[in-house]
């Protein structure tokens, strides 16, 4: 059975008649090219949609090498460095690579730059220092000795960091760098807007154009030794220029400081809790590039094209979630499927006319490379994006790179048209409708919306030893039967709590913008805010550390709701008594607490076949809860607390009765389908709605269940690569049994 | 071989002819009683020096039953209380013992107590508060709804904490409770120093007073169910009266809040940044009870006695490492000895004539109980206190508790004998001097001189999970061949580092008195003076979190000197490159560094006796590195620090060259012979002084090795229970292999 549509094929040159042929087996109905490919005549007379490609601000170096003082600029924090005797010299590009990066000399960096006493935290004036541009240096004099100095200066980007990426992972030698272009300045404007007219009229065959993206790259900076060195993907250091400086102060009424952006290290990453300037310029740079986002969707629409935008590389200042984005008039968003979150990331973008999903394996030889078996990954990308599809579609798929390499793995062939039919199948049976939520669940943070499902990440879908114990909770979320938003502390300061919100989750390592950082010490409205709505029946699950300031004698500020505080070494002298832990209760109902014991999951009563169409290679059993990197040192405030799970001497899961409401803390929440489960039962006993909690779901944590209100239909997914048994509650208290092959859906009518 | 002197043997009522007996096996020159026990005639009249214990303000409730209003006063913090509406009523006794304390209503609540919203910080004004005696509560109106409110009264203490503790562990029922008194208020000084005259007069017997001790409590708080709620060994709550405060207002020139001594609930912690108005109270009280302390050391020479003062309970101001201890008069101090860290506590202390240890067990039925075999304790105690005792010796030993137990259990006596002995003896080889140190090491923290081995300590020799990773660098230390000293971030600040220190220890939690909290921030000229230190040649061992606080972009302030910051979350965006881990180091020449294997030790070339007086039971092998408390997410700062250790991603050891010194980042030091010698290694590589490690050391890291320069001996000690061998290198190379009994020691000529 291969059903047609809502499939975006990339092709390349002299390969039109496999095209053809995969073009029909997947069912596609548009056809990409990808960076560095092009569509032969015949592929585009195979009378599907044709997506192309478009950069507007690479890829002309005739323009840009005449306009060097034209790239895009970023500010740069040197590397500390001591002063033995009051004068020091700090090599600028000592920690960065010079092909990538060389110092603005044209402003006057008595103005642009700032050396810095980082043992004072002083600013040295700019009479005590002087720049050498023959050496790429900067000389203090009158340095206090024993101090570290460093220099925040401009840089012009002369390589494209996408393409430098490229160039030095593929080993291109010395293939012409491509120079990236700033369109701030007027002249380089009006290039790239002429440049991108003209493309317009020469490809009347383009359907769609698929922008990627447009004017800037998220932080992406490279050292000394071509590694890379700073990465942030909603980083915004590579945007600043003499001219964008000087107007936003006109604008803003202040000057922006290179602190501002170098941040003495940090570059603004979005873990750290949001400054004024760092936001006022986030609302300047977004301002100025919609605009351009806007002529140059017109621009398409005008020649009578979709405007598509990519969301990654040069995203920077499109903001899809800050309010605005649905007036640009963008037909389409497509992006990267890593997982549920960042499918979900795509999938909720409002004010677009569809949003496609970019899966994996990107189609390049480091994944096809004979003896490896693509369909594998092809097979885990789906299962995660499938969970995130039924909650929130995406209207299209497709992948990426060289259709030629993937045309050699029949079974990876094979698995992409089995995804691609399911994918079409579900469109097809629910039309386009989200699964129903059973809960209204908010992630508070200090971003809130405009950070949608971008919380708790450094690099796009690539968590790490920091990060994977909070990134869980949205990996969770984003297949979990609930409606999810995000709303940040200044929506609950200025209007209070949503009336339909059931759960709200906070949390996070101390002093980032997912805690809050001294938001709690600052307005203390915000802490009565939230007791007054879980008193009054609300729901706060905690994390890590949530609420966490140490402020009055506490550290998580809603210790009295969470019934958990931490012992940050203050309060020693204070016994803390824990009650015992209770090991038997709703939210611990399906998973095995212990994180060791299959048996513990086979006495709860589930059922795991024996053999299945895994080939007898056995089911491993679900693990148990695992509470990622350990919060140290959190203990019950009262022993009225009921404590689930405690470790070490440290709470890890309790419960805490809080008026008519519940407050629940948990240290961690690593993604896994023992964690998902865990989760899924804390927000509905948190809310009290344990009654509610039995339909519509799957008594196995390795399947979940979404329901499909208007259109009449049920599914049930197995998430894991194995057969799994489970019994599904449907509404009225029916009961299905159902045994799905690995990876398998089933449907119900309902 | 029984040996005489310098032995303090505890008796009691009918016990004189075992006394006898006893007082000759074991060599004792004195006899003493305990709390509750009355000496004899018969023992009184065996010629031994009499010691008797003297309670300065307990045990005379005809006294304190007149003047209820002159018992010592704390002030207390009650619980949050959640104003559910503009009306809030905290109940002032919900988490406090009512037998123990009850609040003060005689010095008028408007002017002595606080009430603070907690959300806000904000004191409310008392007009906006009213106290009921009657059912001991405060009713704030204009309450705040959804803040929390706490109330700081102050309270007398109507039951001494020490009495309360023995009354309450061992059931003592409706005896009468002991009432302390404060003599900070004249008559009831008067009235302590009157008893005290008459006691004088009326025991001619007694040739030493044992101070048991004077004025002041350390903080010992029970709550509403009679267990312990607030302990902390060097906590001054326990010593504030109105009377006082005022008399502190007029002589420091500001008052003290309520909030000075309940601060937030942490009550003072000496683990808390140490705070102006803290270190002000400490002056102004250690000033008040040395007055006194030297008034009743006087009153005891007057008498022909000496006066000798226990270091534990009621010595609150006394202060035996602030300046001026050496004024007060006082012949001696005893204390308990713990371990070697406390037993350092007590043979430091400056300007006695002599110092003594109390040994464990106490002779308590806890311990000496049919079955049981306190001769185990004994040792395990004698081996702790002799690795210190050798570094720095205590005059006398003795014990406490009922004899009578004591001499049921003969393996004991004959263990005590032993010991006696070869206390004795090591007195008498070497004259009473202290070994040689190799090295001057320096701790370094918040509190310096004035908390000599007191540093990492909550209760008294009782590690905790949150402290035990730090106070291991003492007990390590206490017996260690170098000299030890403690300074202050305003020693530093004010005179630099002492000419002849090698080596610098500094660190603990971020925002702690040993880590020195925001003082790093304050104060640029630590981190300029430590750095010129250390680049000129000195040593700095790292800690923990040494010298953190989050301060333009960098968490350790002296991440240059060390080679390691930690990751808080703010520079995650920020790539960090690890270097090879060296395994082989000279630091870790002789523990296995990965913590398990006994295979790496016996490579290692150590000869383990397979069999030997332990009869066959084996040897357990030294214990790999253990670093304790993990510290999250630390990294090194450069490529070219020496990585000796690092797991799951973070730094547990490394060496960071810096100028002509070095800097040494450890994670953790839990107490442990293997850790001990890694510390001793680090100390000599830090310093450079890798070619002066040999002389003097043993090859065995359960052995240690101490010399006697002026005596002309050096002898080596086993630390275990079990035997032990080494090769012991002395000067001029000489190597000489011994074996070890357990818990064994030898002597070699020098």
């Amino acid at each position: 059975m291969t059903t047609t549509g809502r499939f975006t094929l990339p092709s390349e040159e002299n390969f039109a008649d496999k095209t053809k042929e995969l073009a029909a087996l997947w069912g596609a109905d548009a056809i990409r090219n990808s960076d560095g490919t092009h569509l032969d005549e015949d592929v585009l007379s195979l009378g599907k949609k044709i997506y192309s490609a478009y950069f507007p601000t690479r890829a002309h170096n005739e323009w840009i090498t005449l306009h060097m003082d034209e790239t895009p600029q970023v500010y740069l924090l040197t590397q500390r460095v001591l002063a033995e005797t009051d004068t020091v010299t700090i090599d600028l590009m000592a920690t960065f690579y010079e092909e990538q990066l060389t110092p603005n000399y044209d402003a006057d960096p008595a103005r642009y730059w700032e050396v810095i006493d980082r043992t004072t935290g002083e600013i040295v004036d700019p009479e005590r220092w002087r720049v050498d541009t023959a050496t790429h240096t900067v000389t203090v004099e009158g340095a206090e000795p024993m101090h570290e100095y460093t220099v925040s200066f401009l840089a012009y980007i002369i390589w494209d960091p996408v393409e430098m990426y490229n160039h030095l992972t593929n080993d291109w030698g010395d293939k012409e760098h491509e120079i990236p272009f700033d369109i701030y300045h007027p002249a380089t404007r009006q290039f790239v807007m002429d440049t991108f007219g003209k493309w317009l009229a020469d490809n009347p065959q383009v359907d769609v154009v698929r922008f990627t993206t447009f004017f800037y790259q998220f932080t992406l900076i490279f050292d000394q030794k071509h590694r890379e060195k700073v990465v942030d993907w909603f980083g915004c250091s590579c945007t600043v220029s003499p001219r964008a400086l000087d107007d936003f102060e006109e604008r803003y009424g202040y000057r922006l400081r290179p602190e501002d952006f170098v941040d003495g290290g940090c570059y603004n990453s979005a873990w750290r809790v949001p400054r004024k300037e760092q936001r006022d310029w986030i609302d300047f740079l977004s301002g100025f590039v919609r605009e351009n986002v806007k002529v140059m969707a017109d621009m398409a629409h005008e020649a009578g094209k979709e405007a598509m935008m990519f969301l990654g590389d040069q995203w920077i200042g499109t903001e899809p979630y800050k309010d605005g984005f649905d007036e640009l008039g963008l037909d389409a968003v497509v992006g990267s499927i890593g997982d549920g979150t960042t499918t979900r990331m795509i999938a909720d973008i409002p004010g677009v006319k569809y949003t496609e999903g970019r899966f994996l394996p990107y189609f390049f030889p480091d994944t096809f490379y004979e003896g490896n078996d693509p369909s594998i990954e092809a097979r885990d990308n789906w299962r995660k994006a499938r969970r995130a599809i039924l909650r929130s579609p995406i209207a299209r798929m497709g992948y990426g790179g060289y259709l030629s390499l993937a045309a050699k793995f029949p079974k990876f062939v094979e698995s992409v048209e089995h995804i691609a039919d399911e994918f079409r199948d579900i469109h097809e049976r629910t039309g386009g409708e989200a699964a129903e939520g059973e809960l209204e669940v908010a992630i508070l943070n200090s971003w809130g919306r405009m950070r949608s499902w971008m919380a708790y990440t450094v690099a796009h879908a690539l968590p790490n030893k920091q990060t994977y114990s909070y990134y869980g909770i949205l990996e969770a979320l984003s297949g979990m039967r609930v409606n999810v938003r995000f709303i940040s502390f200044d929506d609950v300061l200025e209007h209070g709590v949503d009336d339909d919100i059931d759960v709200i989750i906070t949390g996070g390592p101390v002093d980032t913008a997912y805690s809050g950082g001294d938001v709690w010490a600052r307005e203390p409205r915000l802490a009565a805010t939230l007791r007054a709505w879980v008193r009054g029946g609300g729901a706060l699950v905690g994390v890590g550390e949530p609420s966490s300031q140490w402020w009055q004698g506490r550290f998580f500020q809603l210790a009295d709701v969470l019934g958990v505080d931490q012992e940050r070494y203050q309060t020693l002298s204070i016994d803390k008594y824990f009650p015992p832990v209770t090991p038997e209760h709703f939210i611990t109902a399906d998973v095995p607490v212990d994180g060791t014991t299959a048996a513990a999951w086979r006495d709860a009563g589930y059922r795991i076949p024996l053999s299945g169409c895994g080939g007898g290679q056995g089911i491993a059993p679900l693990g148990g809860i695992d509470f990622g990197e350990p919060v140290a040192n959190t203990f019950p405030v009262s022993e009225d607390v009921t404590l689930i799970r405690a470790d070490n001497g440290e709470v890890q899961l309790a419960v805490n009765e809080y008026g008519k409401g519940r407050g629940v803390y948990v240290s961690g929440l690593p993604y896994s389908a023992a964690n998902a489960r865990l989760l899924e039962r804390i927000l509905f006993h948190a809310s009290r709605n344990e009654d509610r909690y039995a339909a519509f779901s799957s008594s196995n944590p390795e399947c979940e269940v979404a329901r499909f209100a208007k259109s009449g239909w049920c599914c049930v997914v197995n998430n894991t690569d194995r057969p799994q048994s489970t019994d599904v509650t449907l509404d009225g208290g029916r009961v299905e049994h159902v045994d799905l092959d690995d990876s398998g859906i089933a449907w119900f009518r309902i």
